[in-house]
């Protein structure tokens, strides 16, 4: 079969099954083949869902050749995030706490995504417990970015598996979850379009949590029209999710028509731009011209609400208070079966007094009002989405400089989280290295449909969204 | 003027203004004599707006004259609760830290029954940072419970100047707030009607905080339907109060119209009961007689949210640490200014780990939905308000027996702000010694049309609502 189908967009794939010019089985298997051949070294799957799968393509297949098509997932390939229940498969979330685990339900997502017409070709490896952002997990290995077939760099987190799998044509696409960049890290340093949408938009009923506050499914496609199809499918509310938002916040890729003319883009002056290396940077700057181009109004800006910003992620850390509740009883009784990278974050919620966590969310709260007010003159933020292309996992990988460097691939992400926007991470170039460089769009909460537009219309102006890694290397 | 107007509720002050038997100035005036002649004893106001008063006055007037009716509350005079801003006055929230406070802008719900016509009196006495159920304050003095003229009685906290302010006779009505029985506790101990609306119901911007998640404006009155127009008055969004509901949740009195027939009420077996005095008992439970024959369906039932609910109490208390976090800095620097009765619970909330508190936050959750559940199948729940009637005020102030009875107060109230329910406190009797007893009759969130209705029923029925202290042996 033709190796193009391992990079192809889920638009082109439902071309393609439409025209019947491939068969859900026969993409399916596709699939299965280039797992096998490939996944020994780059480790994307946990586990692979090969019954399913093929019972998911068969019925696909039979609904088509009565000429029922259940619309643009209908016989799609798609992996998840091992932290998303799928009756009968385990989920891990990456530790081996969780290896015993079945799931007995599927998560409201997956249950969305099957109904669909989507085929589940297995569970992505992850970050335990989704609790980092540089990509490593030390119990079931960290996956290989693709990028770079002499060196492991890492692949970004916490979905690492997710954006290796799509990067190396392993799923056309695949679904992570987005705390603090964990959707749109991966998608940086993969080469990928990822969504992390507005906190609500998505049903987390089903998906292990790492701080419910914050946690956002979100897709790593090849295209932004493909996360456009996935959100469509994923969002609006769930009764067993009370965060879920009332009403659907995107009416589908229809929403993508339209100019991006008049919209008002911003350069932050601050924050984003510290330990930036300089080819991210220019990349980044770069595409200032290429939204010119497209009418957009691209302007700098200072934000007062990053001072504050700045500020509150010096104190006390919010996210590790709600982890280590959660794991509480592990954490004291198993605390050797953790991964210290994890456990570490962890158990700094332990300490942390009821008053200051209190006092950061109410400040939390109140960045999000000044930051909803800053983009009433202001459409959408953009930055570099992490300060850097993929490092060496040795390099990265060593104690003090591993939390360094974690701390550094989350910041630009984990504020668009914070503040209770929306976001998208898009490739706008390679590094004399070959590596992709990843451009972030932040926009109001909500405003999913004017970012994706926005967004596309760079893609088709720009064209990086074409690359993929050369994976013939890897034979 | 006659005395009854003393004891009139706001129905019955509107006809008598609307027949210009009596004027908006002569009313104000009356209250300011009898303030004047009581108040040096009952001790309600700890300041009096008679400029103000005076200017409201007349200007209703005015508009009377021209034949222009606000409605209910158009010429009412009525006492705040000193933690609601109003401009130009002091609001105190009962500390001598804030003895120099001077509010700039009014609280909303005080600008909203401003426009309505009526008349401010002035600011009533309470518990230090409204932290307390027994009604004692240390600095500014302990209000009396005008039921005994004899010995000072506790008037019940933390709206102890409202409640003692209104059944003096010295207000027709009032305000207080509510976090965790603050105005049923005064309306019990005081033999007044008291609502404790859903939260969010009524707006708590301008309003002094005790915990954001549950405190609660309410009405404290002669009548339900004075508590209805009240709430009327008061309920509805605030975009100024992130935490109000969308659309207001009672369309007014006329909801109060309609049978009772076939409502479900049930008497919860556990609980509510234990140390309840014996007369409270039989006056509580003496009225499913009046209720079974408005044919109300009378029951009894067992709650297991109630068995998670004791579980919860004994651990980490979350009012503690809000109160903690927003007076953290006079408590480290002027801790001596501090009510010790009241320093003593918010310095508890320093200690409490941020685990231990969110994990309180996370069962209190839990509880409301199971709450929730329960609710569906019974319409309201009937309770004591209070375990006992007022106690003298020299048995309670003394070290340990003060928290003691405190909690009692609390806790047959506080249970109603945890669950997230709505409730209203009415006479239901007189003991031996001729002090109120107080029913609670709690309802579902939003259900405050069907709550006064029941009440009001009952009202009709029982007639305890015309009774009043004998003001006389004060004089």
């Amino acid at each position: 079969m033709d190796e193009s189908l391992a990079f192809a967009s889920i638009g082109e794939l439902g071309n393609m099954l439409r025209r019947r010019d491939v068969s859900p089985v026969e993409l399916t298997e596709f699939f299965f083949e280039r797992i096998e051949q490939f996944d020994p070294t780059i480790n994307a799957y946990i586990s692979l869902s090969h019954e399913r799968a093929r019972a998911q393509a068969q019925a696909a297949e039979s609904l088509m050749a009565r000429g029922h098509f259940l619309g643009p997932l209908h016989g799609i390939p798609l992996a998840f995030k091992d932290l998303i229940d799928v009756e009968g498969m385990g989920t891990t979330g990456g530790s081996i706490l969780r290896r015993d685990h079945v799931a007995e339900v599927d998560a409201h997502v997956a249950g969305r995504l099957f109904r669909e017409g989507a085929v589940l070709l297995g569970k992505t490896h992850m970050v335990e417990f989704a609790f980092g952002g540089a990509g490593i997990n030390h119990h079931y290995g960290t996956p290989w970015n693709p990028w770079d077939a002499a060196v492991s760099r890492l692949p970004g987190g916490s979905s690492s598996g997710s954006g290796v799998a799509v990067a190396a044509g392993l799923a056309p696409a695949a679904l992570g979850s987005d705390t603090g960049g964990s959707v749109r890290i991966p998608s940086s340093f993969c080469g990928l379009v990822g969504l992390k949408p507005t906190f609500g938009a998505i049903s987390n009923s089903g998906v292990l949590p790492l701080d419910p506050t914050l946690d956002c499914i979100g897709p790593l496609c090849q295209t932004v029209e493909d996360c456009a199809v996935l959100f469509h499918a994923l969002c609006g509310p769930d009764p067993s999710d009370p965060n879920t938002l009332d009403g659907p916040i995107f009416s589908g890729i229809d929403a993508l028509e339209g100019d991006v003319k008049g919209m008002r883009l911003c350069f932050p002056r601050e924050y984003f731009w510290s330990e930036v290396d300089e080819e991210v940077e220019a990349a980044v700057r770069a595409t200032a011209q290429v939204f010119a181009d497209l009418n957009v109004h691209v302007d700098e800006i200072s934000l007062e609400v990053l001072d504050d910003l700045s500020v509150w992620r010096s104190g006390a850390n919010v996210t590790a208070v709600e982890s280590y509740l959660f794991h509480q009883h592990d954490l004291r009784e198993n605390l050797d079966q953790f991964d210290e990278i994890v456990s570490a974050r962890m158990l700094d919620g332990r300490d942390i007094s009821a008053v200051d966590f209190l006092s950061q969310l109410r400040a939390r709260e109140a960045m999000r009002s000044k930051a909803l007010q800053t983009l009433e003159a202001v459409d959408f933020l953009i930055t570099p989405t992490t300060p850097f292309a993929a490092p060496p996992v040795h390099e990265v990988d060593v104690d003090d400089v591993y939390f360094r460097i974690n701390g550094l691939c989350l910041r630009n992400t984990s504020a668009v989280n914070t503040l209770g926007l929306c976001a998208i991470s898009l490739p706008c170039g390679l590094t004399r290295d070959g590596l992709p460089i990843g451009l972030q769009l932040i926009g109001k909460p909500g405003d999913e449909a004017r970012l994706l537009r926005l967004a596309r219309a760079y893609e088709q102006a720009a064209e990086w969204s074409d690359m993929h890694p050369d994976m013939t290397l890897f034979a």
